[in-house]
């Protein structure tokens, strides 16, 4: 958001409103600052009295619209030092503000709104006719410190959205709602799939057995589509000495980045927070002839980086990550159409979890910045160009975005629009030009003579388990298809004359690989049933006399109502081919 | 070995015979230590002219062997440090010896033979007619630090070996042969399973990709095993916060066996030794019913141990492992019929490898070192009863040992003789009814009331994947089966005219997940057969004229020689056949 867009200024006179607001409530009010945020705007308070309470906001907002249905001038003007100690003499957080302002030789500028006025830089709406009133809505409270700092007092924040129309105001609420419904911590912890442990640390996932069974199955696709593709697995130590890192050159440069080293008795190891350098020094541990690339070298490796505590949360800020990595090797030659492979299994991925709203961004250098960038015009130059062939070959759509490719080489990556509407990017490609030289990554050629031009591909189309689980949790809303479910099918037994076949039926089921779990808890069927739906198991079989007799299952689905009596053999078919087409 | 037994006198005796012979080709020489080891002796010198020659060391063999022969006596005799000093006033090391005597205040004592003396407590054989002077040999001759000290000289030592009779010293001979033959490290070298590089770090595996497919098969069958035995899998992190492992009692007691910490803007991390105190947090993560246990808890998890790095060697001495880990948690009276599972998944396990020749070993606490074992008398009784029952009920082989069980509970080991008749403990099975205590494992029982009586059971039959695979390289001596076998099929085109062919059986074969190489190199097809049978591929297919025409394969096998024309479809279903049963 520019603060020369409509939306800012809106955001931003809203805030002021609110000031005005919250002034009738506790004309003692210390006020602090009342920034522009993503969905609308906030302002920190200090109170001379009890904080608001949920109808006192309503109040407000009532207020605040009724401000923005007048026709309010803002107006903006540049004052003295003296003067704006005068103004803001009883609010010490503005005096603070202004101490700042001073110190760094700018200006200092308020703006007025009817009889109120703001230390504030701007910009503003020129006049609140320019509020659409019922776009807005003031949320909630929440506590902060002044200058987001423990060592100071802790203000009332005060919460608003705001958008130019009601329509996007509503379309906004719906899409939050939906994303807290689907949030990947709420249904994580409803399923079971995992939890942090403090006592293990903070960004650490400790993966439960239905997260596991997303694991596996997700890598168990990821090997099937990676054996297809000719790669070959490796497995690599966690951690790696210094030496491995000075000559990767992630040592000196990303050290803030990665846990702190441990000396041993023979020299200072690292956690390692990427597996390439391992899988470069697997490529160089014998000499390579032409016939051998490319060489496709694929690995889940799990990975640690040294993210801030505090700004850790769920799946998505982790300090430990498991990547869907492999690392391709191959001439100068062989970058197209490897890369085109790479492309059409993100494709495959992308159709097996039914995202049909996606492109692809190549990100390119900027000649003009040569300490951004690795000084190999010729290669930038000849792999974007690669790179957009194989990109118009495959009739995908993309963009082009300068400046925004990696130290060592362009990049493309996979964008796409999630359920809640928000773009994503989840699938990375990215050519590297500098290994080789770090590495003495090389090759005999048809000749037999020494060729150095060996081409790196790091590819990672599933993200990170933590990543990747995060957005299918998202993405399914907690219904996996059944390929991913933790329990496929829950069986009910009407009552306890028939627990015996029940428990017939789901040894073959679990004999024919289903995971499958059975309900006889003493309670009613209906209430079982409805447990059933509520856990959202993709089948679930009742069985009771007719079943029993008949040696079959009468067969629910989730998604697709009754599916009526089966046998268990057919049963089986029925659930084996609908996992494996994975749908 | 102790030093009362006759073999460890003869051993002793002969490093004083050879001291005599050496004396003999270097007057002037300086005498160290002369050590008794576990197939022989060896002797380290210091040469005043150049180390002994392969020629030398048959002479010093021959003039031993010659004064075995003779009746000479080994006399004992304590003596005052001034006569000490006297006799070994031109042997520096042996002055050095007697001081660190001296200061321990112990008595000085020499051994005389013929007119040799040595600083020596003995014991020693009283003649050496005692001494077979066919089991003996002078083997090889190696370089090593005075005191093992990198800062002191570098002296020189010869080896030998000695056993009390002759067919002990063929068998022994012969063992070393096939182990070397054998050797994990010479095999996993020839078929690329695995290397060690300076620059990750020593004792850190780093798994190619032919290695890989041997952990992956394995981890598949214990993943197999596992589900059949209704565990559930979880994945968890590499490190820890320290907090963890106060609680567990890791630290401080195993500090010095973990890598070093790593601070952190939250807190102290470590690297992990083991699995259980992460699945332990896993359990207690929420509560438990009596309805719940026992809960099998399994990962084949990756830990850490600082190891010294002068003792890293291969895959047997790593500071990297992967556990075919799992904990099982129940209650007091599930512990037998647990144990009992447990067991019967070795006892599975050893019968598809082909061990017959193996044992269970009963370790107990002892009553009377209350600082050795945790202070649970009932249980300690209970448990080993239970235990002893179990092996009963079994109908299996078992001994029984005092004072060996952990700190924690009793435990069972499995011996077994390997190929080369070593004996080795390969699954270990252990009681744990500390784990309880410390980290508050408990359940609701059929009453509603808290019970704390959670049994663990550590448990990892397939020990670690360093170890179990080093193990199956030399028990199968690099000749995996045919599931194991990281290429299962080569194909072998006659000449040019084969190779479409060729390719569509490749291609056949490989889609029904077998894995497949081809060889079509310009080279006779008799060399390529050859290449074929050196590589220990459990199958190669000739394919000429007749089977293009015929569209069949000729299927040759490792161990069975010609199995004939085969139809691809027949081929596959046999081959699928032979996985399927790990035979």
């Amino acid at each position: 958001m520019n603060p020369e867009d409509q939306i800012y200024k809106i955001r931003h006179s809203l805030a002021h409103l609110l000031a005005i607001a919250v002034l009738e409530y506790d004309p003692e009010a210390k006020l602090a600052i009342g920034p522009v945020i993503e969905n609308g705007f906030y302002y920190d308070f200090e109170f001379s009295k009890e904080s608001p309470s949920q109808k006192d906001l309503k109040n407000f907002q009532k207020t605040i619209k009724k401000l923005a249905s007048q026709n309010l001038n803002f107006t903006k003007e540049e004052i003295s030092e003296k003067e704006a100690r005068e103004i803001f003499k009883d609010q010490p957080y503005k005096i603070e503000l202004i101490d700042g302002i001073l110190k760094e030789g700018s200006p200092i500028t308020i703006y007025k709104t009817k009889d109120f006025i703001d230390l504030c830089e701007g910009p503003h709406v020129s006049s609140t006719k320019e509020i659409n009133p019922d776009a807005m809505e003031i949320t909630h409270i929440a506590g902060a410190y002044w200058r987001g700092s423990e060592k100071n007092k802790m203000l009332t924040r005060i919460y608003g959205l705001a958008f130019e129309n009601k329509e996007e105001l509503e379309g906004y609420k719906k899409m939050r709602e939906e994303a807290e419904k689907r949030d990947h911590r709420k249904i994580g912890k409803e399923q079971e799939l995992f939890f942090i442990d403090e006592m293990v640390g903070k960004g650490l996932v400790m993966w439960l057995p239905n997260g596991n069974i997303l694991r596996n199955e997700i890598e168990k696709f990821a090997v099937e589509m990676e054996d297809k593709g000719n790669y070959v697995r490796v497995t690599t130590p966690h951690i790696a000495k210094e030496e491995l890192y000075l000559t990767s050159g992630h040592l000196p440069y990303y050290k803030e980045d990665m846990y702190p080293p441990m000396e041993m008795d023979d020299g200072t190891y690292y956690l390692r927070a990427m597996n390439c350098p391992h899988h470069h020094r697997i490529y160089v541990h014998k000499p390579h002839s032409y016939r051998d690339l490319p060489i496709r070298m694929a690995e889940y490796g799990t990975v640690y980086r040294n993210e801030r505590s505090g700004t850790l949360a769920g799946l998505l800020r982790v300090r430990g990550l498991s990547m869907n990595d492999a690392h391709i090797y191959c001439t100068k030659d062989q970058i197209k159409e490897e890369f085109k492979a790479v492309m059409g299994m993100v494709q495959k991925y992308f159709e097996t979890f039914g995202l049909t709203d996606y492109w692809f961004r190549l990100s390119k250098w900027n000649p003009d910045r040569p300490d951004k960038y690795i000084n190999e015009p010729e290669n930038w130059e000849y792999t974007q160009n690669i790179m957009r062939e194989a990109l118009e070959e495959m009739g995908v759509k993309f963009t082009e975005a300068d400046d925004e490719a990696a130290f060592y080489g362009p990049k493309v990556d996979v964008q796409f629009t999630s359920v809640i509407g928000r773009e994503e990017t989840m699938s990375t490609i990215q050519l590297d030009f500098l290994a080789k030289e770090r590495f003495n990554l090389e090759y005999k050629d048809k000749d037999g003579n020494d060729n150095k031009d060996v081409f790196v591909i790091h590819r990672a189309p599933l993200s990170t388990h933590e990543r990747f689980i995060a957005f299918l949790i998202e993405h399914y809303g907690g219904k996996f298809p059944l390929w991913l479910s933790p329990v496929q099918v829950s069986i009910l037994p009407v009552g306890k004359d028939h627990k015996e076949y029940a428990y017939k039926v789901f040894e073959e089921l679990k004999n024919a690989g289903i995971r499958v779990s059975i309900n006889d808890a003493d309670e009613t069927l209906g209430k079982r049933i409805r447990q059933a739906k509520l856990s959202h198991v993709p089948y679930f079989l009742v069985i009771g006399d007719n079943e029993a007799k008949s040696k079959t299952v009468n067969l629910e689905s989730r998604d697709k109502e009754t599916l009526g009596q089966k046998t268990i053999e057919d049963l089986t078919t029925l659930l084996k081919e609908e996992v494996y087409s994975r749908k």
